[in-house]
Formats: C-alpha cells, sequence, structure tokens
C-alpha cells in the first residue's frame, strides 16, 4: 500500500485508518475522544462542537463567542443566488431536501461567499511576509498603504474591501470588531484589517468599507482556524440559512414564480445555421 | 403570471417576492425581522439562530437547549458513508471544499441519516391518527403495542427502534429523553417512542434499543418544528462533522489509502459479449 | 467481513472487490470486457457506450437508434428550473463547472425530470400484473381503459398523460412512436402507453397528450432498461443540456438579472415577534 | 435593471432573458433553432446534440468523430475516487439517484478529471504567446523544448505529460492521434503536445508518455471547443461512467463493502484534551 495518506499496514497486513474524529463502540460513542453522550450533549452548543471539529481543540468562551458571531453573522444574506439556486432545485425534486441543501451550498464558491476566505488569505500573508509586527496605530497603518499601494499596482482588489449594497458602512463590521476587542481575540489579522479600512483612501483616491464577510475572514484568522477551512465555515453558516429558505419555500414558495418569470420571458435567438 | 407561488402583480405589473427571512438596504441587514448586527450578532448562539430560521420563531430558552442537544448528537459517526464520500471528493477536487461538503450532504438520504425525520413521521401520524391521547403510562404502552403490531403484521420496522452498533442501549438516548424532561419540552412524541421502547418486546419477541436518532426526531417533534424540515436539522448537524473530516484530510489524510484500497483489490468480472 | 455487497474474503484475507465495468494496467484499458482503445474510441458512439454502460450488454442497431433518440429528445427544455439552479450556481462559483452541473443535475427529481421514470415504472406494473397480454388494438384498449379507471377512482394521475405546454399534443411523441415502430422495439411498453393515449378521454372526459418524456420511459422499458436506472439516462441527457446552458452563460449571461430581478422586488415579511 | 447580464428592459418594463438553447410553444420544441421533433430526435446523435449545444455549432462528421471518440475515452476509469463518491452516496440515499450521479461529478476537479482542461490551457496559452507557428517537426520540437525547459525551470509540471498507472504509454494516446489525422481535425495544438512527447525526453532526462486524457484536451482544443467548457466534455463523458457504476452498484453492490472496511479498521486517534 503506497498512497499518500496515513493508512497503516501492520503485521498482519491489515489497513487502518485514522481519525481523531469519532468512532463507536456497542456502548459509546466517542466525538473528538470526549464521551459524546455523557460529555457533550446538553454540555457543549452545536457552534462549540462545530469549532472543535474544525480547529481539533475546545474553544475558549472567549474564542467561542467570536465563532458564534462569525456564524450568526454569515447565515444568510435574503436571496441570493445560492438561496434561489436551492429553491428551484426544491421545486424540482421536492422529495430530496439535501439535494436543495448540496445545490445551494455549491454555490458557496469565489463570488458570493468566498470574501471570508479571500480575505484571511491576504491577511495572513501579508503579516507572513512582514514578520516584524507594528507596535502602533501608525505602524499598523504604514503596513496597510504598503499593501494596498502594491494590489492596486498589480490591479487587484483587496479582498473584503468594498461591498455592492453597503456602500459607506457594512452594519457587520463596527460590531464585530467591538465583539473581538471585548472577547479579547482581537489579534494581528483584525488590526491589519482595520489598518487598511483606515488607510486606503489615501491610496485608492476613494472610500470603500470594510465587509462584514471580510472582517469575518480576519475574525476566524485571529482564531487561529486553517485557511483551508474557513470556507467550510461559511458554508456551515450558509447551511443554516438554506434550511430557512427551503422551510419557508414549503409554506410560502416562490420557485415556481421565478422559474415562470424568466422561462415566460424568454428572448429566444438562436445560433446562426 | 399563474404560478402556485406568492408572487404578487401589483398595479404597475412588476412581481414581487415574498419573504421573511431577510434583506438588505444600504444601512441594515434584516434578518427574521431583526437587525442583524444590533441584535443577532454577539447575542444569539449559532444554533438559536438556525432554530429562528427554520421555525420561523425564536425558541424559548429550554427548546434551545434540546435542539442543540439534538444537533450535536447528530453531528458525526465516524467512517460513514458520507464522510467517506466527501473526503473521496475532496481528493479528487480538493478546491472546491464545497463541492465536498455537498457530496457528504448528497448521502443525506433515506439509509443512514433519514432515522430522525421516519421516526418523527411515524409517531405524528400515529398521534394524528389517535387525537384521544393516554394520560398515564399503561395507556401509552397500550397504544404502542398496538402501533408495534400493526407495523409488525404489514411487515414493516418501526422508525428508530434498533441500531446496527449499539445493540442494547444507544447511550444518547437516556441522556435526550433526561434532558427533555429537565426542560420541559418531554411531549407527546417522546412519551410514545419512550412506550414503544418499554412495549415492543412483549410484540417483537426480542428487545430492540431506541436509536438515538429516532429520538431526535421524536425531541424534534416536541418542539413543534415541521415534518418537512427535520431531515434539513440532521443535514446541518452533518455539516459540521463532515467540515471536521474535511479538515482532517486536508492534514491527514485517508481518502488515497480508501481508494487505491479498492481499485487494487478489483475482482474484474466482465459481462459476457 | 459482512457487508451485504460482493465483497470476497480469498485465503490470505485479502478483501477484493468485484466489478464488470472497468479496470487498467500498464499497458491496457478494459472497459466492459473490451480494450477502450483498440475496440471503442473511435467504433463506438458515446450514445451506444453509455447503453453498454447501463445495461452491460451491447445495443443492436436499432436499440442504439432509440436510445440516442430518447437521449436527444430529453436533452433540454430551455429555461427550466434546472438550468436556472445551475446558471445560478455559475454565478456564485465559476470557478467549478463541476457544482454548477452537479446543481442542475440534483433537480432531477420527481416534478421536473421525473415523468420518464414514472411513466415506465406505470407501465411495467401494469403489465407485471396483467401477464395475458392482448393480441390486439381492442384488447390493449380494453387493458387501457381498465388502468385508467383505476387510477382515477384512487385520485391518481397516469403518469406521462398530459404536458402543461404541449395542451394538444407533444410534439416528440408520434415521432418516437414512429421511430420506435421503424426499428423494430415497439414493445408492450408503447403498445400499452399508445391504448392510453387511445382510451383516456372515455374514462375522464378529456382528452390529453401524451407527454414526450413519458414515451420516452416507454421506449427504454422496451429497450429492456432496468427501471432503476430510467431517471439515469434522463440525467444523461440532461447533462448536455445543462452543459449548453452553461457554455452560454459564460458568454451571455443571464443569472446576475435573474438574481437582481428577484432580490430587488424583495416583498418583506418577516414572522411576527 | 443594471446586471452585468443580458436582460433587456423594453419600452413596457418587461425583463427579457436571452437565450439561443431551446423553447417551447404549445405546437413546437425549438433546440438551437432546429425544430426538436422534425429536425433532431431520430436525426442526430446525442453526441452531436452535445457538441452542437456547447459550441453552439454543429459539427462536422469529422468532427464528431473526434468528439464521441474523446467522450469514449473519458467515460470511466474504474473504481475511481469519483465512482466510490457516487456508490458510497447511492448506499446512503438509493432514492436519490441524482444525488448519487452529482456526488460522483463533484469530483471532477482539478486532480482526477482536470487533466483535459489543464492540457488544453497549457497548449492554448503556449500557442497564443507563439503567433508565428513552425512549419516542421523540427520546429515544433524546438518549441517543445522551450515550452518543457520554461516549464522545468518554473518548478511545474507539463500538464497531461505522465500517468499513474500507464507508465510507458497511455493506449488511448495514439490511437486518438491516428483518428484525428484520419478525420483532418490534426491541428496544432495536436501537432504541439506531439512534439512536446518527442522532446521532453531531452530537457527533463526521462520519458513519460502523453496521458490520454491530455490528448482529449488538445483534440477538443483543436475542435475549437472553448477552453471554459473543456471540463465539461469530461464530465459529460463520466456521467455515463458513473451511471454505469450505479446500475452495477443497484445489482452487485460494492459500497457497504468499502465503507465496512474502513469503519471496521479505524485507528482512533483523539486530539489532545
Amino acid at each position: 500500500m503506497t498512497g499518500d495518506g496515513n493508512g497503516d499496514v501492520d503485521g498482519d497486513g491489515a489497513q487502518t485508518f485514522r481519525t481523531g474524529i469519532g468512532t463507536s463502540t456497542p456502548d459509546t460513542i466517542l466525538l473528538l475522544g470526549q464521551d459524546l453522550a455523557g460529555d457533550l450533549i446538553g454540555k457543549v452548543s452545536f457552534g462549540e462542537l462545530a469549532f472543535w471539529l474544525i480547529a481539533k481543540r475546545r474553544p475558549t468562551p472567549e474564542q467561542l463567542v467570536m465563532f458564534e458571531a462569525v456564524l450568526v453573522s454569515l447565515a444568510d444574506h435574503g436571496f441570493t443566488p445560492t438561496a434561489l439556486a436551492a429553491r428551484l432545485t426544491y421545486l424540482s425534486a421536492p422529495e430530496s431536501l439535501q439535494g436543495a441543501v448540496a445545490a445551494g451550498l455549491l454555490g458557496g464558491g469565489s463570488r458570493f461567499l468566498g470574501v471570508t476566505e479571500d480575505a484571511a488569505r491576504f491577511l495572513m500573508e501579508a503579516l507572513a511576509a512582514h514578520p516584524d509586527r507594528p507596535d502602533d496605530e501608525a505602524g499598523w497603518d504604514e503596513l496597510a498603504v504598503e499593501l494596498v499601494a502594491e494590489a492596486k499596482a498589480a490591479g487587484r482588489f483587496v479582498p473584503g474591501l468594498g461591498h455592492p449594497v453597503h456602500k459607506v458602512e457594512d452594519p457587520r463590521t463596527p460590531v464585530l470588531f467591538d465583539l473581538a476587542r471585548r472577547n479579547g481575540t482581537f489579534g494581528d489579522h483584525l488590526e491589519l484589517f482595520a489598518a487598511i479600512g483606515r488607510a486606503h483612501p489615501a491610496v485608492l483616491g476613494r472610500t470603500l468599507p470594510l465587509n462584514g464577510a471580510g472582517v469575518c475572514g480576519a475574525v476566524l484568522a485571529d482564531l487561529d482556524l486553517p485557511l483551508a477551512v474557513l470556507r467550510g465555515c461559511a458554508l456551515l453558516a450558509r447551511c443554516a440559512g438554506l434550511l430557512g429558505h427551503l422551510a419557508e419555500e414549503q409554506t410560502d414558495p416562490i420557485g415556481m414564480d421565478v422559474y415562470l418569470g424568466v422561462d415566460r420571458n424568454v428572448d429566444y435567438r438562436p445560433p446562426p445555421e
């Protein structure tokens, strides 16, 4: 067996598969090394368990406040493309709720749900490239100016800067900053993102808001969650929003009207022969 | 416009789409009629928001305890087929975490994740058919005997009775029953399910455990959540478990070994010409 | 190892996994027992290979004509809910074409893509319950009257009877009937479906068209394809249609306008406190 | 309405949605401007329709041979991770065939199904950067040496060069090259890819085979199909293979054994407290 994984071949030739998540015996269910029934059910919130599963460590109470705040921040944004995709899929296949949820999550990609991950990546890479951290606001602003100028010169956007609806301020942003400060989880990623919020107008010549989804990326990065699962946090949050949309579609549907509104207003222009 | 939905045509011909979930203005994000930034972030847990989204009502503190307990109970069961499907999908397309999560959720169907919904449906239908509720344990047992005998005569299983691993007792079951009693949410669905647990041996001639996922269905039914979204609660819970598996696959993968273990041990028997 | 599958444990304890689909050696790729490079590439059409994969037998030339005709019939229907779900998913996550295709296929369920399977099931069950087959049109009509009357009495629709757009005749229907006759694949399922088309007005009091997707189900059943994969044939056909929509969305998008058309016309009615 | 799409607002304010794919009237179904019933069913193969849908132009007979050859080449590779994900999903949710197919397609990403697209992109970009094309084999080899050396210097692989199983020659490769020559579709992409096959050993110091999936990318590029849908061609091909696997899983399952083989051989190592 020469896979690149952790499967081990012991003396008698049996392949084993390593995990630290969960396993069961006839009497016990273990999750993260804990006794699910005795130690977790009724004792940890779902948000706490989700953090623990993703990070393989239990959050502190303050970290948990921030993690739940991020999940609440990202759960739903009304009639997004992902909510519509889920509702249209439910319209076509109402017997498979999982298919409708999956269809909704599949839109969790670069354009509408990726800001959280993109902002975190930008901040992580910037900090990794600048191991000597500023020790005052002026120093952070200086670094921010440098980064925004670099992005501008390269013709790239700074992820998390700007919002299509909240042109002046994303209402989530100050609340999340304040919450992180009060919970002692305000770290370098939020410092740098805040500095970008202060410093970018001087470089870009206009003032953009810090996107709440971007702030969520900075919050999660300051909780030391690995970059590769940050999109997953956004997906978990969105899963709850999609369930809300699908529950509403069951009682108060819009899917058929969305479909008919398009299908009946087709402008048919076939390709040339 | 003659869809079966709620789209309204007002005087000037514009189609509108009704929702009570969320909407935004430049200054505000509304979710369930609340100010997301001012009233929800940092003030409700993710579990509370998820209940609210699904049920369109805020849970009481006791209901919330039970809802979070159910989500924790259902979050993960180790190397399930759904966890393996997610890991194998991640192996093939690591650039699309949403695809791997979606693949895992797509297994959330009748055989491995459907018990919660099936048990709730069984209990709801039984209670709907018996509007006069028993007022003591003997009465509940009598009803349970009747239902189990009916199922047996029809050659059907009682959903939520029995478990492939936990042959004697599912460790989640007594914890959830106890928690529901202490939180005052122990209603008719749990009463009936408990009675089925006591009464079925006399009918079936053997003693089966009450499956924890089935108990979760009874708990959610006693919280007055609609049947049609109960599978969704299991999907939300499982979403967290899948993220745990995918985070682990990123650092300690088994997908390649699972694949090679099958592919290298193929017993190829092509169809006849 | 006590799974319900075909894995065999040979003398030295190694689990094997049986398949007749495909396997590879360093020199050869075998597919369905054929040498992919030498016997299949450039020698069979994709439709022929698809039939062979699904049925584990090579179609006759006449069966292949019918199978390709069904795939062509079902490939696309314009701005269906599934096409819209795929386009909206692509809008959100353009980096993952597979996610957009998958989202579209997930709508391949009971309401918009299930007619093919449902009609075939209805016809198969009816024929299984009537092993003595009629030997003339009058006999088929008699059976059809009986079946339609049964369905009416039970308050059920006959699957494949009626179409939301083609109120008088589905243009695919006569073409498929004629093609099956000319190719010698017109069997009992098409006989019975045709009889339902002739006989139902006397029972229902109105004349409905035979739905082309339903005819496709009868055609596939007459090709002896197993019921359990008929939905799969519709999904394969639709996969091509979805790729057409996604290719068009790349150059001539409508997703953003669909989304904005809903989101900007929200009628927000939050739930009561 | 200010989306970035093609929706037009005409004088009376109605949004329209442009498409050249399909639309219906009560009497007719139009697909690509053709009368589906009269011009397509029974007259074009599914492969031909798929090309037409993707490219918005009808293939020549020679182009069609090559397109079908590519679809046949890519349809299946035995127990791939995507086939296993589809089978495991079917095991969990057998009532939703579309979910199992979707789960399989979601693995159609960078690592196991992306070679076709990656090779085509590499060749397209190389040709775009070298508008003056060589006019003999020596000239192509020179360009190939330059490109392979560039990739080596940058620490990148040349997509489509090398195969995990077919270490010496992918059996599909010579067949596809030969078929393209005989059908007159052997263009610059295949020329360059063939040159890479000849020229790379001098640069890399070892001889690698040209991967058949990579050749498929060059073939499709020579058919002038847009890069952005090439992954879609691989997905369509794979859809047929997945249906073969799922049909086999229905009669001769391995999913349960795969699952149990992992679950019963767990090496549980929970995270530290």
